[in-house]
């Protein structure tokens, strides 16, 4: 099984800004050790960031894979271009977020993305990703 | 690690109504496998339903385990005093919807729980909560 | 054919309390000129109260009648719960109130029952429960 | 006891538009089987349909019947006018509705005439005028 | 100076119903009033009442009087058509109410009328078109 | 007959600035019109202008008038204080405007006045206040 | 191929009040070029124009045509009755309007007629009508 | 005077979790000091406390007090039916509440309660409902 | 314990107008009984009234005493200044109401100073102040 | 005439995804189709196509047609830096859809293009590409 | 260039109260610093605070400076009325506050001043008030 | 000091459209002129100009400079991403705009942008900038 992993904008920051909030491990380290879970489900991760709300279109438009995880970060909010592409593109789709979106700000308990998508889960650090790979690799959806 | 999980109202019901949407599987039948995957994650899981939401708090006050997974069904988009009892209850907590909820009727779309557990599953089927359990115990939150 | 009425929260209080407001008549007294009215219809009717939403949703579970009519009371304007126990349940419902609700307070004109019901009857008071029997036995909806 | 029926836009197509959809009765064929029924409960329905918002006013205005029984179509909505001519008119008022209103689209769940009338019934097709005919003759309001 | 006087759907039956709360005066002898003091103020005042929405603005687009006087009934809170009607007919248009609609229902505190006319009169009874008159006639606007 | 006229914020620069838009005729000026107007009707006018809310409360409150016309400018829009010294001063009162507020900025569309007076009159310039009093004296209200 | 173009209230004053907002052509004018256009493209053209909600309702309801292009001018705001009239007509029906509705009033960029029809045109003036037989005569919809 | 004082849920678990926030008080604690407060002013209190909406609604049914003073946690949010007991129970209540809701979370800034009480307290701590008792004892309401 | 009793707007007129409705106690004869009372409570009572939010505001900064409790009359429903100068001083405040306020108009229903204060109480008449002090008297706040 | 024809996110996927939907056409077929009736209007079009915001931007910016027809897919619904390129670039610009929009999602029903061009086409397929050339083309706006 | 600084309620405590928050220095402190800034930039400040809407109001109106710097404190969110005296003194106006005021209560959003002014600084503490100056002096508005 | 000057979608054209309204400035010259200013306040300007989101987001997380001053154009009334990536970065940031926002169109009213940053100034014109550098340079914040 082949999974995308999109991450969306300031998710490259991971690490490097504000390590007291968000940890020291960069996105880099992250998805290393989501790689090496997904192979221990004997699953091929393959990872992609932008900031641009069109490369991430482009992104999903393009995706050969069979699954797409994507914690499309402020955009989730607002980008019905990226819950187009995501409708459109005939992938079974899985949103993330790593903190609990629904205990921050008022404009991140909404997402144009969640009705598009075939589960959601937040909440758990980085874990939120294995725990979606997790669900799409050992049940059938 | 001991953890409990409740379902609100009418899951009960699983299993026995529209077969062709829910599936044929019970209550009881979905619980015996999350119990198994449990004990193979060394976790044992308790379980509890109710169509009651004073009994639905009764029963987080009363709880002496190291983790809670609710599904609370409808009570999850109103129920401010199973929200208070979670929050008072200071065990970690993690909402699990078996639907996409934000797939569904815009009430399902708001829920007053989100805010004060530590974390929320939806669209996984009764993989839900074997999720939550994963993201529980193979993971420190 | 067997028809289930179902009184919600402060409906077994009728007749007792403010007469000169809603009669001298209790929930006894209508339930057996309804039980006397279904009769005649070659019908029978079994009554239910309760105050509480998970007493009334377990109930609506476990009904093996032919039809179900429901006067939730205050619960008609915000329990989802017993609205998902209707919907689910496969039986035809009526939702019924003895009072006209959208001639009184404004959160009674909200009822988020009435999508997944049959029929809505209101007004007529104690016949708005006979009306609902007329609107069942006599005709095919 | 004579009874004024009174039908608002596009009910005079019943029967010959999408038959699949609102059978293949017309307003005449409803109107006799009504007419029938009313007889039954010694009782006099007038009949009377139209497009017009003016008109309908002006019959309600004219009206010399003991009841009026108003099914104002799309005009329920909105129709404030209406609204004014039956709260004047100083004769018990009935709404109906042939299907369900409130399991139809969002602007079809407001009826600005519900709070001026006595009763309202909805969702039992062309049963609920007899049901109106009976709530109206049967017992006293 | 030529003023036409125009009154919408109920106006009609002013005197006729519920003299309690409106007074036994009939639109007829309210106008004869009206036409008497406009006669007294060296004006001429012609009558148009209608039930219709449609007969009220094909009146306002024929209408070759020096000004308009409008009380148009519960039109007053929706019909936009009357709007653009009188907004497109280039002749002076003062808006009256014989109640004061601010200390009534909610739904008549807003006029859709009131953007597009020369001046607001309400409250003053049949004192309101006169006033309305007072106001045409004795100054410059 | 005595009447006390109340002029609110900025009313107190009519004439003064932007002659232009609002004419060059002071608040003086026009006082001394309206004050002549009121004698030909036999009725005197006292007046009274403050920029302070709490000062037109204390007018109001120390009025020993037989009707009051108030112009409160924009205190119109929020002045609930204002609003309760009209409800409570047991003296008729008239609500005036010499533009026509509906026809400008949205926030002038809204008053806390006017449900508790017994008419409003706008859009009339200063000859509004004549038309108060004309409605004040000439008229039972 | 027959057409029926229903143009609403006001829509017959085009050319004979302000001129020089809306052009000197006429209803007249501009139906007679879109007749010769309809020619043009071998489909006949027929025209209705009512101020009167009730009568476009009846028209389309009566319309044996293959398609109707409704300019519903204000009803297109609020008129639910007119929209039921167009999903029940069974007819491939397209909304136009002559100016761009969305750069004027607020209450103007709501439709209750566009989630009914096939298809939406606005802001080519007189055109508008000719790009919607262009789109209903040259192209399969 | 014989005085019920109802808390609602989780008030059973004041001074069993988070005592840094709420105090080391338990509800029986609490109950004990307002018993002897209540006995000072020649008054009996009575106390119960229920988890359940519905057992909250029957004990006010059943209630033979002089008055009742509630704090129904968060059921006083939305709990339409409390409401309808409160309303209909005959008896003076006060609605309190230990802390200050109006500076917590925006959902407790409303009470469905508060419309069909005499009158509120908040933010006294276990005092509120002392206050209550002063406030019911010591004067004639 | 010094504590400054401040009422707002129209609170004046206690007594003086409409005796039916708010007694005939002026606010004198009420502010002379809270004296006493608080004398009975070891307690001095000083007294300031004003219709102006400003003067008000100039109260509240220059307060030299241990406590205050506000009775803004309508200026708790927009005085957000007054808001400003609570949260600012540094010193205690109460809010209370004579009335339910809750049980009045719509607007009253909102207080801007709730969320400043440490608590609030209503309905309880001119013992809304005595039950304010005895809170604050009598208890560690 | 120069006509820049601008596609915006997703709609590149036009025949490759979902064909039984959208049909088997690609976005280079169907561009292919508007040129050649471009050309039969005696009239260049240029094609653009992009997934990204910032993209679109600039291209408007550079464009140096005469006319531009922009379907912005989602954009059309939130992005008003789009909106501003569009209103500043001194071009005439049409909006089109191929899908009739207001019949589908609610969030699809609000375009903040709308009110800056000149006019808008929806629902007329690829059609409503070459509609916008017509109506460019052919006559004078 | 005569300058006049205009502050609004609680202002004058600056310095006085919460130091820890607000810093020591006090309004005078802060004035005198403008001022010798204004001379630097060969200017004269004038300085007014008033806690009182009316004296604002006044002092506006009665202005003989050529630029206006207005902090009105919470005056900002509701004061409709400093609007209309800031709008009609036909001298150029800055809003400025000290504070970030979008990064803190959601009341504090909204400035219903800042659409009649030329510019708005905020956050910059009491430097906002030199830029304002440096804004209005050195540059040409 | 070293100050990034980043402005958004469309300020690329500033002087090169419409310079009636904006001014025959480019953007260019604009910075000129902010770079000597920069430079008088010893104080180095960089400047970078996008129309793509993405682009901006990606420019703020490598700044290297002691502050950033943005005019995100229309992208700061919708950009939660630029929030974020402003938030996220470690940097004081300014938020400018040449126009005065709240002048102009509904929706520039609303700033995401603005609760993440140190001060606001807006209405300068391209001095807006420079007393952001003032405010930045001359002073500590």
């Amino acid at each position: 099984m082949k999974v995308l992993i999109i991450n969306g904008p300031n998710l490259n920051m991971l690490g490097k800004r504000e390590p007291e909030i968000y940890g020291t491990r960069t996105l880099d380290d992250i998805n290393k050790e989501i790689s090496a879970f997904a192979i221990s489900r004997k699953c091929k991760a393959d990872f992609f960031q932008s900031n641009c709300e069109g490369e991430i279109i482009t992104k999903i438009q393009s995706a050969t894979c069979d699954a797409i995880i994507i914690n499309a970060g402020a955009y989730t909010h607002y980008s019905c271009a990226i819950r187009d592409a995501l409708k459109g593109c005939g992938i079974t789709c899985i949103e993330v977020h790593m903190s609990n979106v629904h205990a921050r700000e008022e404009f991140r308990h909404t997402s144009v993305l969640s009705s598009v998508v075939k589960g959601v889960i937040c909440g758990f650090g980085a874990d939120s990703y294995k725990l979606a790979i997790e669900g799409l690799v050992n049940y059938k959806i």
